[in-house]
């Protein structure tokens, strides 16, 4: 398969997945939408649920590639944080449709495929906890703070991002990255300051 | 219909549609689960769009109530804030299963069904608009802050929950809601000290 045809087929397949959802899209339809006859995408893909697999597997290369950028930044752990949480964001918004389906379809893998979306999920949330903990360490975020329950948070509030980002209107991607940034700092190193203000 | 029958049925539904997804259980299923021949649940409902809808109008209450409670507080609006992320976080974890069908599956609805779906959800989101709304006019938020952006985040995060709940463990759901209020709480008031720590 040429690398082009290849990414023609899981660019296809983000479309129509997004459009019909997982379960009722079909292989015919994916072919449909490639421009080609069903038959010839069994050459290069085996099912549909591999299908799926690859769109998720064709995202893991970028993700991992800014949460590195982030740990390796010269910069006080606030900002590495900053600096992950924005193009993080901005990653999500200009791949809006593959992250709905990611959300909303990831529980139809199974086996193999299944552990591997997981084993992959768990990394970035290391990695995102990670960064959590060098806040944490460097006395910015309060001593009460659980890094698991704040990486878990983020991941969910970034996971919201396909649902509305275009209902209050059509805000430039850099704004609600920028707005997403200021408020998971704020949910990471907020709380040290809140705690400081309280009369326990 | 008896009302405990109705409410048996939409019991069954969502352990149906939790387990085999919407798009592949059938009204059968949820009959086989209830204990009665399928023509007869026919009786009470349409359709299995209409079963759907109900289980999310069964919700509509429950939340209404967390929200209007909060809102009546006589409390520092940090602290009316803080009470509905607590008691919210605390639904959600004893209504898991039906926040997650909620999460994946709304967009199944159509019409009229559909239409309400999103109005409450909009009226779920003024109203914790309304309480972010007061933390930033009493000053205990950046002024920065934007109020639509972090109700979003926030809901978000809360739809979260059914993904990673029991991951780490047990947790007692009063110490998941205790933490999850104290990051959303940061969410919405840890800006304004931040800011006022930058060199800007």
């Amino acid at each position: 398969m040429r690398r082009n045809r290849s990414q023609d087929v899981i660019e296809a397949a983000i479309r129509v997945f997004h459009k019909k959802g997982y379960a009722s899209a079909s292989i015919q339809d994916v072919a449909d939408e490639v421009g080609v006859l069903k038959g010839s995408l069994y050459h290069y893909i085996e099912s549909k649920e591999d299908l799926l697999a690859r769109i998720f597997e064709d995202s893991a290369g970028h993700f991992e590639a800014m949460l590195a950028e982030a740990a390796a930044l010269d910069a006080p752990p606030v900002e590495r944080l900053r600096s992950f949480a924005r193009d993080c964001s901005l990653w999500y918004l200009r791949n809006i449709e593959r992250v709905g389906i990611y959300v909303k379809e990831w529980q139809h893998l199974s086996g193999k495929r299944r552990k591997e979306v997981v084993r992959i999920r768990k990394d970035y949330e290391q990695k995102l906890a990670g960064l959590i903990g060098d806040v944490k360490d460097a006395g910015q975020a309060g001593p009460d703070l659980d890094v698991d329950y704040a990486t878990y948070f983020i991941f969910g509030a970034l996971n919201g991002l396909p649902d509305w980002y275009r209902r209050r209107g059509p805000d430039p991607a850099e704004q609600i990255a920028d707005g997403y940034a200021a408020l998971i700092v704020a949910t990471v190193a907020g709380g040290s300051r809140l705690e400081s203000t309280n009369p326990s």
